[in-house]
Formats: C-alpha cells, sequence, structure tokens
C-alpha cells in the first residue's frame, strides 16, 4: 500500500485541557471552586485545584520539540504547540501528521478523573459531567468525524459512574477511560461485586473500558535512585499486570460482551503474554478452579482486549500470535513517544518492512478501531479525504515547529535533579 | 538434532534443604540456634528460625505430582521426590530427565539468603558460610561435573560479601544467587556506590550475579484479591523490572565484565524489550545523560546478560532478536513450571518446530551456561555420556512417580482460601 493512501485512526493521544475548559459546562455555584490554570513567574502554566498543583510536565507535550529540550520541568501553554489545547490547531496538526481520527486522554484530572474525586460529592459529579460536556460536545464536537468520544468516570462510585456511562452512550460515546487498577487507587478491585453496575452499563451501550498505561498512580520504579531511563522503559511494559488482572477476572466472564483496551500498551510482549496464560491455566486451572466454558485465556483474550502500538517491530512481526483483528494504531500525540508529524514514514516503512498485506494495514490502521469503538468517521468524512495523502495536502504549509522555551533553559543535570526530586516526592508516602 | 543426542544444563533449579544441612559447616556454639526443621502434626515440614516460620509450599516441590494434587499447603519431606533435598536421589531424578547438570537455587533461607540477616552479624555470617560450605562441598562435592556451583550473599554488607564471593570462587564456584531489588529489601539499590566491593569481587572472581524471579520480597500483584492465576501469570514478567534496572545502572558501565544471570525470566518479552530500551535511549539520553560509549542498550545487554527458558515458543522463534548467545535452558525442577521428566520432549519438539539448527541447539542447551559459568562437565564426565540418551540409558528403571499426599486431601475452595489468606497476611504490613 502506498503511504498516501493509509486511513489513520489513533487511538491514544492526548489533551492539554485548555483554560477555559469549564465556563460553559459548570454549575455557577461551582464556578469559583473550579481547577484553574495559573501561570507561574517562571512561564511555566500549572493547573490548581484544592490543595494541589499539577504542572504540566514538559515530557507530556514535546510535539515538535528537538530531543535536546526533553526534559520534566514544567512548560507553559505558550512554549508547546496549540495543538496540544486548541482543537482548531489540534486538528490542523493532525492534518499535518496524515491522521484523519483521534482519541483523546485527560492530562491533569488523570486518567481516571481522580483529581475530582471530593468529599463533595454533587461538587466531585459535577465535574466529571462538567469535563465530559466539555470534551464531548466542545472539543469533539468541533469536527465530526475526527475525533473518537471518550467520557471520564465516576471513579468513587460504580453506580453513579454506570449513569455517567449510560448519559454518554445517548450522545454518541463509546469509550470510558478508566485505572488500569482500581485497587492501587484505593478503590475496590477489579474483582470485586462493587463494579457490577459499570460492568453491565458498559456492555449495555457498547462503551470500551479503556486502561491506558500509568494509570495506576503507583509508580513502577525498582527504587527511588533508579534513573528516569528505568520508569520509561518499564511504563509500557507495566500493562501487563492489566492485561493478567483482568484476564483472569470474573467480569470477563460474567459479562461476554465486555470490551476493554490496554491504551499505549504495546503489542510485542502480547504473544509471550498469551503463551504464559495458556501454561498457566493448563497447569493450575485445576485447583484455581479457573473456568472458560471449554475455551483458553488466549482466546478470552482476543475476545476481550484491543492493543495498540506506535512503532513496534516485534508486535507487527508476531501479529498473527496476538491475533490481527485485535491490534490498532496509536500516534501518542503530544507526548514524546510519537513520532508525529513523521508517524505515517515511521508506520509505513515498519509495515512494509514487515511485508504486511493491505487487507491487514487496514484493520491495524483503521478498521479494528472503527468496530471497536462504533466509530464511522466516512459519515463525516469521505474516503477519499480521509487518506494520509489527502489530509496532507489539505494542510499544506502547515508550521510543524515548535517556538524555543521561553524559560531558562534547563541544563541536562538540573533536569536529572528535577526528576529525582519529583520520584522521592512520589514515593515518599509509600516508602516501606 | 536426534532428542538423545542433546547434552542439556539447567541453569534454575531448587534445593529443597535436608534437615542436616548445618550439621557439618556450622560452629558448635550456633548449632542450638540455628534454623531447624520441624515436623508438624497434620504431615508437613516447617523450618523454624527465631520467630519465622517457613513452609514448603506444596507448589514447589510437586515433581512428579498429577496436576489435581497441586496447591499452596506445606508438605512434609516425605509427600516429595527423596530428589527434592538427597542429592543422591537428585542425580537419580536427573539422569531420568536426561540432565546433565543444574545449578540449584536455595529455598527456605530466600534466594538472597536474608532469613540469615540477624542482629548478630557473626552468628548470620556463620549461617551464610555454612549454607555455602554444605551445598558447595556437600551437595555439589558429591558429584563432580553435575552441578554448578553457587553461593548465598552476604546480603547486609558488601564487604563481607566481596569476601565471600573470593572466598567460594578459590573452591571453584563462579556463581552468586542474589536479589532482582535490593531497594525492596531494605538495602542500597543497585544505582548505590555501597555495593561498589562487591561488582569488583564478581569481576575479579568472573562470577556470575544470578537474580531469580521473586527474589525482591515484593508480591507483584494488582489487588490482594487478584486471582492466583494473574500471579502465577506475572512471575517471570516482572524480571524486566530488575532487567532495566540493572541495564540502565552505573555498574554496568564501570564494570564491563560484569554478569548478570536473569534466572527463571524467561526469554520472549526480551526482544521487545530491548526495542523499548534502544528507543528509550535514542529519544531520552540528551536529558537523561545516559553514555554507553557509543554502544546501543541492546548492545550493552547482550554483553552484560544470560537469559534462560523452560519452554517458550516465543524466544525461541525470536533467538537472533535475543542473542544466540545470550539464551540458555533451564528446567525448574522440582517447581510446578517444570517438564521433568519429560523437558527433553518438550524442549526437542519445541526446537525441531522452530528449525532451530545443531550449533544453535548446542548454545542454548549447554555451551552457553558453560561459559557463561566457567563450568566444564567434560572434565568428569565424558561427552559420550552426558547425552540425554546416555543418561536415561543408566538411569532405566527409576522410579518418577511421587506417593500420594499423606495428609488430608485438600479441597480446591480450601486451596483457594489458604492462598488467599497467605496473599492477605503477607500484603497487611505494605496495604497503603
Amino acid at each position: 500500500m502506498d503511504k498516501n493512501d493509509m486511513i489513520l485512526i489513533s487511538v491514544d493521544d492526548h489533551i492539554i485541557e485548555p483554560p477555559d475548559m469549564f465556563k460553559n459546562h459548570l454549575p455557577a455555584k461551582y464556578a469559583a471552586d473550579a481547577p484553574r490554570l495559573v501561570h507561574l513567574d517562571d512561564g511555566a502554566d500549572v493547573w490548581k485545584f484544592r490543595d494541589t498543583v499539577i504542572p504540566n510536565v514538559a515530557l507530556n507535550a514535546v510535539a515538535g520539540r528537538p530531543k535536546e529540550e526533553y526534559g520534566l520541568e514544567p512548560d507553559g501553554l505558550d512554549e508547546i504547540r496549540p495543538g496540544c489545547y486548541d482543537v482548531d490547531e489540534r486538528i490542523k496538526d493532525m492534518n499535518a501528521g496524515g491522521i484523519l481520527a483521534s482519541l483523546n486522554f485527560p492530562s491533569f484530572p488523570g486518567f481516571a478523573g481522580r483529581l475530582f474525586a471530593t468529599e463533595d460529592q454533587d461538587f466531585s459529579l459535577a465535574l466529571v459531567r462538567a469535563y465530559n460536556d466539555w470534551h464531548v460536545d466542545e472539543w469533539c464536537g468541533a469536527y465530526p468525524g475526527r475525533f473518537i468520544p471518550m467520557a471520564l468516570p465516576v471513579i468513587w462510585d460504580a453506580e453513579l459512574c454506570a449513569a455517567e456511562v449510560r448519559r454518554n452512550a445517548e450522545k454518541g460515546v463509546h469509550a470510558l477511560t478508566f485505572t488500569e487498577n482500581p485497587a492501587a487507587l484505593g478503590y475496590p478491585s477489579f474483582h470485586d461485586p462493587f463494579w457490577n453496575p459499570l460492568w453491565k452499563a458498559l456492555v449495555d451501550t457498547d462503551t470500551v473500558l479503556c486502561v491506558h498505561i500509568g494509570s495506576s498512580g503507583r509508580l513502577s520504579i525498582p527504587a527511588v535512585d533508579s534513573p528516569p531511563d528505568v520508569m520509561i522503559t518499564l511504563q509500557p511494559l507495566n500493562i501487563v499486570q492489566a492485561a493478567a488482572d483482568l484476564l483472569w477476572s470474573r467480569p470477563v466472564k460474567d459479562y461476554p460482551d465486555l470490551k476493554i483496551a490496554l491504551s499505549e500498551g504495546g503489542t510485542g510482549w502480547i504473544p509471550y503474554f498469551l503463551e504464559r496464560v495458556d501454561r498457566t491455566f493448563e497447569m493450575h486451572s485445576t485447583w484455581t478452579l479457573q473456568d472458560f466454558g471449554g475455551k483458553k485465556p488466549s482466546d478470552i483474550f482476543r475476545e476481550h482486549f484491543l492493543t495498540c502500538f506506535i512503532s513496534d517491530p516485534v508486535g507487527v512481526r508476531l501479529r498473527h500470535d496476538i491475533g490481527v483483528d485485535n491490534i490498532s494504531w496509536e500516534m501518542d500525540y503530544p507526548h514524546s513517544d510519537s513520532m508525529w508529524p513523521d508517524a505515517p514514514e515511521v508506520l509505513h516503512d515498519l509495515l512494509t518492512r514487515e511485508n504486511v498485506p493491505d487487507d491487514e494495514i487496514d484493520k491495524i490502521t483503521h478498521l479494528n478501531s472503527m468496530r471497536w469503538y462504533s466509530f464511522d468517521p466516512f459519515q463525516h468524512v469521505p474516503k477519499e479525504k480521509a487518506t494520509v495523502g489527502a489530509l496532507r495536502a489539505a494542510s499544506a504549509g502547515h508550521d510543524v515547529s515548535i517556538k524555543a522555551r521561553s524559560h531558562k533553559h534547563t541544563a541536562a543535570e538540573d533536569k536529572l535533579a528535577a526528576f529525582s526530586a519529583q520520584i522521592k516526592a512520589a514515593t515518599a508516602h509509600t516508602a516501606s
């Protein structure tokens, strides 16, 4: 397939929320208490909500930035691409990257919206709903066919969460961002009947449970003084814990239509994982009493899980061991793992190198994600205008560079020190 | 290659320590205080040391047992194969399994011998030395050429640990069992200069640092109520954390000859892992300041790490992405992941299915582990008597079955309840 003929849907990108996002959607009585974006003297913008300050970690918005300027120091909105937070600019960046459509995860509230869980449940629910209405109606609504809408959960209450899933489903939303491990956040685990109302709402509305890497709130690092490379290396690999926890769980047995996406989870580890779960079943099910009705765990995985990758040679080579119907593609804009704006080139080189036939390319690049997320962009964008080539032609002249940082340049040594301080602060309350 | 012509060295098996192991090696003044094996009324044998009771978890000694009898309840020595704890019987079992030689990890003291770390450092050191003398002189010494000797570390003191490495090296020992994460055990991490004397002793004596899965003392389970299958699935996958932590560490840079074995770590995850570390380096080294002198992290991995597998189709298929010189084989006797006594059949089927040529079979089955552990069994056992076929011919008539459990049969529901209780007890002090 010619690179320009690919149709790309990315199932994992990120929004850096804009300051005015609560304006139109939060009841007036809560307006003064809503999280707000604050501009600091050093040029950084941070979200403040009650006692919590959430910096916009620069690695999360590096699209267009030279590697030499990577780091963890907070950025200002004026230092990142406007496509991070402005939907009109996002569409231009998507066009320049040849991307037809995109599923956008939240940033400052956390993947499961846990920031909004306060002692005032009415206020908390209002925040979740406001976020969802802004995301679905304003952000996704501005460009029909260009975004797969996704709701934030009501993470502290399964009944309210189910209701929010149903409310959003009526607006055409079929994705829920969630945590890869509610137990790690202090809520009942996936194995607890607590969540039954949620599972039922998800299958009733054909909504996908999206568990993004890093959404457990647990830092998976071996030691406080492990170099940052260790954490970066391990980030996508830790999703294997969520995959195992969900695959062996009761919900996938009780709700045969339950759909789960391992967001930003990569694919190269899955063939080994599937061997391991089948062998575990073969050796131990006599005493663990696992029963999949005559099926193997690997069958169950393929019935329930959608995987995705950015650029993953091993996963593409072993795609038939994973299941070609279970693999989707993602761009991860504007994070540092993203290949934007050259994502189509990187992907096409890989698919060509691995001799992936056209029908499998179509499944991986868009058909699987369309089916999984009940999403049909071609209702709004004709196919001939949806290709990499057509989208890029429409965006000719769009500048894909980034402004140099306006605040003081940080030396690598200082970036490392900042990383170390952040890890120590994050682990201080859990240190054994 | 014919199955009977394979020469098998297993780099990961386990000893269930016999009750008289301290008899000949501990100074008399400590004899009364040594750990002792106690026979309980219910038929189980447990090790007792001060306030600690360590049951012989039955899953750790199931060789020969039908799967229906698997479980976590403690066993008595009279319920497990004598080959678990009696070296003469072990050799017979090795012969029946076609195994030339074996590296044996400890059981009740923990992989890093942490049980022996008391407030009385002289006593603790005496225990470590006694264990090592028993293991090296009695167990391995009884059958030259049949065991790769391995020492327990002095986990609480790097200088003493270095001295113990040197003392054992003089007796021909080139393996040290260690923890995959000293920080998780409360000691300085791999990144701390604390361990420098140990690194130096290891490279001076060409001794391999063996980090076995599960040796961090951390339970890697998503939730307390995750089914046991989750933990069983994840066990080999968690070694990826140690691999990342060591690969990005200073010791592999400062000690170019440092050799590390990822014991029972499997291989199928490694091609994906190597892609990930190279990409991490490519994208982030400008600010993380990683520098491997012009090499890539995957090069460093192949210089420093030996991997192993029991039966791992993905790893064998992708052996050239891992490095054929970096893969060894293991049997895991007498644990539940072991294929004994049919390990040669399982391995040979896999190697045949994946069309592995003879020279690569030899590397994987014995040449890599001989080189890595400075071990030459052929000084003692002529090659023609070292093959699967020759060893089995010599053991004809050896009974490979197991006695039925002598204590009350445990229903699966009760095994699950026991598992749940164990997990709750193990996590009680770390629950957040």
